[in-house]
């Protein structure tokens, strides 16, 4: 199954994709999910995340702006994932950042079957064990080769690991692949990361082949990124423009200019 | 007194409009409320929301991203609100899709006397016993007759009742109208229908008809919708434009082509 | 020292700008300051505020949407921040409007060492005693000139106190400077106050002459708004030309087109 068909699935089926995120880009991994075909939906009280979970298709778990209650509801809502087969995505933001972010990641890896872990170099390494600059939710310096750190977090946490960058590495320990589509405007723009997380997140929702969904989010986001930077005058102007290109992105498109290796 | 009238009143007032939302749409639902013209402010500590909304001339409430200490703010600003005889918009977003939320919106129309419930069918059905698929967010199906649910909901809630979809339907239980403002573009961006229950708010500020307010407030949102489609790319320009429209509005235009009957 | 030079510096550098602040625009101060060229982190857990801060070159306290567990994050990080000299700006969002935002700026004030106030006069009248009508985030009418009040606040509050409005007035008590950059656009987006709050914490983590470095935050930040105001159709698009600004911004254009007297 390519990568445009289980965009044109995706459209047909409109999955509901669960998030539990950061107050920064709520809006905005709302609107990209909403823009590219699936169906967004933020809730985060403890009071009914187990419930919501059990409607969606994916969740969407980002700690970019942690505090205990929502710890616990990321916790609950993911077990409920959990129970009923349900993927779950993991965006680390800033850990390595403090020590709260990290070890939250950590208890969130711990405790949960998480399907995908989706961060910058500096974010994963953090969380094999490997030495990185953080500088509050961006990676500055990361040791290494970012294929080889890919291949060794989906090893030791035992899950698809997917590295973004200006290459992005996924792995799921055996099976690698990296995707160099993108474009530079996307690091300008806050949220970019966390929004390449819920399309991730949306993909799984219709490809049960983790590898493989993490790999086509990040190519259908990456091109969406390069349509807008086609267009745009500057941060502002692509920012908006990336809604756009993920809602005109075809299925033919993604196929013929996906590049998946 | 015409749409146009109110819209020229409000411009000349600046109401202040008091708003608890959810987290998704904050900046959203405030922008379209000043490219409007009116005055946005988004409060929702219990020290302060009594006070707040008395300066205030509509308080929207709005369950979004709720959690118990913003449902007990949105009770103490809602009696606050109906103590000094300000009136009440409430968006009951994704009541039917977790039971929390279902309960929710029925203690705060059980506790306050609300003016206009503003939601989608899917919504508003479930807040009248009616079953409904609310997905996430979205309504996906309801039974019947949109315009005998405003009806229907009008009566047995003793409000307004603002029913959006393709045509949106409002109605005190006695005189109903219909609104055929609008583009479907405004469903690929989130927080369209919260703007909608801001943008209400605004109207209800400056119009003690209720009836008339509300279908004012959706011919003029739904007319900033067709002008910012006319010059949109997709979602992203789309949601920039809706902005530019709803500031560039002229009272003359909304009366010229309001569909409200 | 020039403003340019500082700009280029900023670029250079890239100091982390950590902000608490409102979940209204929190995405718009962070793109703001992104598009500058610095970068941002949002955070305001208690379980981590005083360890990010300690990463940061400036602090930013916002308390546009204030509860208490975000009055006690602001208060510890305030605290870690002067106990190891990183400077800080306090927007006070609101003050005057109820008397928790008035007890809590005073308060902020009272136990934080703060460099600079950035608000609007009718904010800053009300910390410094001076009846003003603030209508829920709005200065309505601020009694006397606001040149004098800079210069009151400074000496009052001993701090740098930065006055925006049509014309912006930045004093430390002895020393004044005025800043006539910017465009009435500005007015009509939700958190342009905010932003330049934000900005302000931007130019103060590499000038350690907080006069200066407010200034210089205003003006290029007005210089913005101006280059943003040429292209847009509203207050939407205006907004989203507003970071393609801030990123196109040299250090020559600000040199050259500075407005500070």
């Amino acid at each position: 199954m390519s990568a445009g068909s289980m965009l044109a699935r995706l459209r047909a089926e409109k999955p509901l994709v669960h998030q539990i995120t950061n107050y920064v880009v709520m809006n905005e991994t709302a609107n990209a999910t909403l823009a590219l075909g699936a169906l967004p939906v933020m809730a985060h009280a403890l009071e009914e995340v187990e419930e919501m979970v059990g409607h969606a298709r994916a969740l969407v778990l980002n700690i970019g702006t942690l505090s205990p209650p929502w710890v616990d509801a990321m916790l609950a809502a993911g077990k409920a994932a959990n129970a009923r087969g349900i993927p779950i995505v993991l965006d680390p933001v800033g850990a390595g950042a403090t020590s709260y972010r990290t070890e939250t990641a950590k208890r969130l890896l711990d405790e949960l079957d998480v399907t995908v872990l989706r961060g910058n170099a500096g974010e994963v390494a953090t969380l094999v064990g490997v030495k990185a600059e953080v500088r509050g939710v961006e990676s500055i310096t990361a040791a290494g080769d970012p294929a080889e750190l890919a291949r060794e977090a989906a090893r030791a946490l035992e899950l698809v690991a997917s590295v973004t960058g200006p290459v992005d590495h996924v792995s799921d320990g055996v099976r690698s692949l990296s995707v160099s589509n993108g474009h530079e405007l996307l690091a300008t723009v806050t949220g970019t990361g966390c929004m390449s997380s819920a399309i991730t997140g949306c993909f799984l929702a219709v490809n049960p082949t983790a590898l493989d969904a993490a790999a086509e989010a990040l190519a259908a986001f990456g091109l969406a990124g390069e349509d807008a930077a086609a267009v745009a005058n500057g941060p502002g102007t692509f920012h908006a423009s990336l809604y756009d290109a993920l809602y005109a992105l075809t299925p033919e498109s993604l196929d013929e200019r996906a590049r998946i290796a």
